[in-house]
């Protein structure tokens, strides 16, 4: 996995090769076939050691939110950023990789929306609030920006945390946020 | 072009040779080699004959800001969608195809700015609106979703104009849309 990841980094997904992985691990392609079917499997399990579960709410909607959308520009700044769009793309006519991804991204989501339910809970979001398209709406524009080389900075996660919370659309002078003055991504 | 747009839709951008196009369009590989020294120049221009420019703004920025969104869905929904994020990937290290990449892009880009400006013009939009930023959370979630095979209907394309134009973030069970009953994507 190590190795994976290293690969990913340097040659992307569609340079990733199981025997450039095999080489760099000090393996045999029969070691890494024993594990890993597919190198779409490879590249699932390798992006599944970079996701991250967002902090735990702390019960004050605003430095929570912030906290989710700054720890997902971190996840998708990096190798995943370049290698997810890719990869989704691949296991599209792939139903067990696609499942697979499904299973690997699925708990990530669930921590997601467990902060946006829990500003539901303190009637900080509305109660229907489409969780879903909320979180679509905050990784495909990370994703995109990432996707056309523009900045992922503290700006980038201001400007989502207050669409999100406050239904600011993103302006060019973006107001100081209470509580994000000394954090930066 | 016919026949790049053709196998980009069967076999997908890593799917694709010149050779397979050359083959399909019943003309050798060098005639393309001689109009597009790469497969990345070739599809950034069979990428460039499926983008649409959204309608001429008619003054109703509710009815503007939702047939723009309408036209970027549609865009999407096709080849485009799925070409696009492997192609974006595949350009980064390349500063020629980059280059071209955004000038298809940009008049595009700037139709769609267009639109945003003209709201701003008729004061519907806050005048220091972050066109970049808004566009981009735009066509990521868009592009997102296409990824994530969720579904890209006309839900969506409302949950987009509200939250652009009113700052309503996506609920699930939307308000019908003044203008849009009739409109389908």
């Amino acid at each position: 996995v190590d190795a994976t990841l290293a690969m990913l980094g340097d040659v992307g997904y569609q340079g990733l090769t199981i025997e450039g992985v095999a080489t760099l691990a000090g393996v045999s392609k029969a070691t890494i076939y024993r594990w890993w079917s597919t190198k779409a499997n490879l590249v699932i399990e390798a992006v599944s050691h970079r996701l991250q579960q967002p902090p735990p709410p702390s019960g004050d909607a605003l430095m929570d939110i912030r906290a989710m959308i700054a720890t997902l520009v971190g996840i998708f700044a990096g190798a995943v950023g370049s290698v997810l769009p890719v990869l989704a793309v691949d296991v599209a006519g792939d139903p067990d990789a696609t499942e697979k991804l499904a299973s690997v991204l699925g708990p990530y989501r669930a921590g997601n929306t467990a902060v946006l339910l829990s500003a539901v809970g303190r009637g900080e979001l509305p109660h229907d609030i489409d969780t879903t398209a909320v979180l679509d709406a905050i990784i495909g524009t990370i994703l995109y920006r990432r996707l056309m080389h523009r900045p992922l900075d503290s700006s980038l996660v201001d400007q989502l945390t207050v669409l999100v919370l406050n239904g600011e659309v993103p302006r060019l002078q973006a107001q100081p946020l209470a509580g994000s003055c000394n954090s930066a991504v």
